[in-house]
């Protein structure tokens, strides 16, 4: 039985954490899995799935929420952020998955949202679909096919509140720092106004002896064969921030990254959304052409303890990430082991 | 028999166009077109396409050209350009096709290049696919599912130096200023060193009030379920450009737009993309960690002449998507009225 | 007495102008120019200024407008537009002066406003000043030294609600499109809810050939000593937009450039710079973490008739510092030689 | 007499550092301060300066060098990244000061290229000049005027390869995690290929209880009306890398930051700009439309050892901004705290 960051006895940051100490805590946001796990031969090897990102309980075709990117360093092929620029708004669920499969997930999703919403695609509506990725093609056999358009519904349709950590979902077969990574979440509420910033990352970059959370290395491996990687932040939050705000949030989200030891190698697409539901956005209008909104203002306190609770989010998720993921076998004969924590002393 | 635009008398600006006053024009690129064209029923007409834009006579997997896009108007779901920005190479073809089947079309080429290329997928290479899209649903009954996957690679291997203009490919449904547009394409040559400016164009916008060829307006018809619409501009030159130097090239094509008349609506996924193959950046390398190139400097004169070729090229191939393009009829009853340019005198 | 380019018969576009077709028509906005013309030898030829336009009627320190910038091509000096595009507001007059003299004019401010506002400097009070600026150096002498701090503040209150143009402020020594050009303005209102747009330009940029006003050319002369120049466009609304808005606005207005012919040219610096007094933000807050803003929506028709205004109101700003501009001569003996309107028929 | 941090025995990361561990490890690059520290009266204490650094050992405007920005938090007043970016090179030294001087010192830097070069302001040559600031009105009297144009020259005159920490040029009065902060500087040399990564901070930014440096936290003091202060941070290398390339050096070096405990705080401007003096672009050209480029590949294993530089050595630069600075007296009897670094352990 795994555990994670904070069970072993490390507190990240200073921020008080939510009552699950996940992306969930933000009232209304869901997280669903699809775990792929089999073997089909030796060299057929399947370690990947999908996994939904729901930002509130309805529909957000029909209440969109505002939204906005960080590109770190932008060798990824994560869909949808050209419209989140634009809009400010999100309006699909945010589909995590491999990089051999954006676009299965992207037109399963569509298919999916489109069962539920008769007006996608006849009257002039269209739907921005947004699909994160990494690359699991080191323990996961790509050209298997494994995945499938309809696993994006499934992955929609598991959504619950409590989140599966570690090796599931699209984290199956990511490696993190050289160790079993894949899907972490964390989250920290402020001070003021008991506002929520939730965490989920997608793990799946770096080395060994980038990883700063132990002084002990375990013995290296051949990690040449080991993609430059990636991670995909999800930043969540329930305080009302506007697109240029939910920015300003997506860049602080990266110094948790930092904390961890990446050095943001040249092929790892590392990639930030944030997205709050303090407010929403109808697909339909009331014929008024402004609409009231209530922001947050930029010199306010408490946009820093945000900004502070997305940096401490992000390291715990991404440690939680590591501590959480089970050793995994892979193609190849290759073996994605678990971080052994036992072995040292966490600082 | 419907003629470009110059064939009608009118000369767009006043530089030298290419041999066939197309994008193949360039030495290498060639474009592909699958058209969909049948009636299901009457409530599900198909008439949407895949147009595919090669940018040389090789593999761009293993020789990627340097790539940059600007985009006027992010209401568009284009996939790549997260990573056509960091690495400043384009990889993959061009593909164009309708809003509803981009995941289609993405998985669909990523099949196709796995297929040439073993490595992808195998090592640790990903590969970055560029797919633009226009909104067709104003004809094309999208709910059809008249795209699948495989239309992605026979509209690679259709690919001819020979480009069909109008209501082909990706244009076979689109609608431009309220009358059927499509697909159009133009080249200028430089009076310096003879480079050739190519660009392609998916033409999905605007309303006739718009249209600033024609003094003459034909009576109107109810424009409000026509969607606000989309442009892909595609550019491509035989000048050996970086890539921040195509992204100022990118943004010169949208002149030639305005020139046609159009307000850029808010719905208006107005995106270009522009490329180079003047050299390539090969995948594989020979351990050199420096690699030569020859630039062009931005203040040559020279390169004003490549931003002129831009605008020019741009706004004669608009031109030409609206007058090549043939009435078509579509679901509901609608019907895309082709320009009755021979009511009225161009200038 | 030259004349405006309605004045002269030509209409642009179809929407209605404000009742003086000025920025100022945007309530609260002013405009203020300080002209410096005199000759102190044949070699030191003063033809230079500064243009202060002011927001509101208020400080705009205190309460602050939403604003947001477009750099079409960045080869231009304008400094303010980092934190613009952070914080989303516009917290100074935005100031229009030569290249040469942008430190003189940023610190004459600054100098201005801390006496306005004893905060400033005092406490951890900062202030973001916008200048914006052409190349004045093909009819002025600019090592001359005519522009002092001092300027800034006169031209700040010489501010109006009368707004001169042609060859007067900052646009005394400029040149556009090879004849005498400065400064322009014009506004429109949209059919719904009657909001205003207005739009000042600082024209410098461009060839005779590239002018697309008129048919007639006059015989030209030697354009290879007059930089490839720049033009700084400045829209100003009363409609209430938040600043990711007034980005989409700003990229509009220059369509409005596209069609009076320029190429933008590598070496012309082309900025636009929009704000609205909508509503305003004030320095001092409350104490309330949130405040109540209306929005108006994206997708609502009154947005479309925005970027309708701006693309209109642009173009005909760019014309009107045209046909206002009167011969003006220069160092080394040089003639800005007025656009001969009289000549020909505009269309 | 103050220590440098590796002196103290805390040794930042895992790279070689340059010969002398500074920013001037680079070859060519230059630094130069005036530091200006006198007491007028109770009231008008003067802490403050000017830092130049400049980038090769000729006239950056005839010889221009590859250069990006990466703006982390744009609440700044940094001048001329829009062209840089635009053009992808710096043509001047980059000069740090006093927020409040950004306008002289651009003015007077202007001035003294001017005198180095008769073709700037003559023919049409202009100059765009990067000044970049933080905030030191904690400890300097900011309305005493102190800082004049002709600092600027002679903060260029004062360049050389021995860079002085602390409270010196644009770092006397500034202040660092509630400490005394201003410049630090630290160098890498990568192991493939001997290149060298230098960096240069102006510190001002943080909160005693973000400091990751230490455990120990000295008994604080009210922080509440230190600015929540901003940091320049400059990258230089002599690996031959274009702008975009340094862009990504210049997102790289925030993770250095990232480690030293900064949340970003709002009203913190945190800004990079990266350049390399690998090759130069020259002012004139021999009339060649090309010239050739030698550049390094993105995917070379070098590229990360030059990422990993520029995060090690703006980590550790900051930590020398820190325990360089001696305790510094300031403005309201203010006082500047030196880091009491003898009265804990370093980790």
């Amino acid at each position: 039985m795994r555990k994670r960051v904070r069970e072993l006895g490390l507190n990240i940051g200073n921020m008080k954490t939510g009552p699950a100490n996940q992306i969930t805590d933000v009232t209304g946001v869901k997280v669903g899995h699809v775990t792929l796990k089999h073997e089909m031969d030796l060299d057929t090897v399947v370690r990947t799935g999908v996994t939904a990102v729901l930002p509130h309980e309805g529909n957000p075709f029909f209440e969109k929420v505002p939204a906005a990117s960080f590109v770190l360093n932008g060798y990824g092929k994560t869909t949808g952020l050209v419209q989140v620029e634009e809009l400010g708004v999100l309006e699909s669920p945010i589909m995590l998955t491999s990089t051999f499969h954006v676009g299965d997930i992207w037109q399963g999703t569509l298919d999916y949202m489109m069962e539920q919403a008769p007006e996608i695609g006849d009257t002039t509506s269209s739907l921005n679909i947004v699909v994160g990725e990494c690359n699991d093609s080191y323990l996961h056999t790509v050209r298997a096919n494994a995945i499938q358009k309809h696993h994006a519904g499934e992955a929609i349709n598991m959504a619950s509140k409590k989140v599966e950590e570690g090796a599931v979902g699209a984290g199956c077969g990511m490696m993190c720092y050289g160790y079993k990574g894949g899907i972490g979440t964390s989250s920290r509420v402020t001070e003021m106004e008991n506002f929520t910033i939730g965490v989920l990352v997608l793990s799946n970059f770096g080395k060994r002896n980038e990883l700063q959370l132990v002084r002990y290395q375990a013995p290296g491996f051949d990690e040449s064969e080991v993609p430059d990687g990636s991670i995909m932040i999800i930043v969540a939050t329930d305080a009302p921030m506007t697109s240029r705000q939910l920015k300003r949030l997506a860049r602080r989200a990266t110094f948790g990254l930092a904390r961890t030891g990446s050095h943001i190698h040249n092929g790892s697409g590392d990639i930030v959304i944030a997205f709050s539901n303090g407010f929403t956005v109808s697909h339909q209008f009331s014929g008024a052409y402004v609409e009231p909104r209530n922001m947050i203002r930029d010199d306010h306190p408490l946009m820093n303890q945000l900004f502070q609770g997305a940096i401490e989010a992000t390291e715990e998720a991404i440690l939680n990430s590591l501590t959480m993921a089970e050793t995994t076998s892979g193609r190849k004969g290759r073996k994605g082991e678990e971080l052994p924590y036992h072995l040292f002393q966490l600082q």
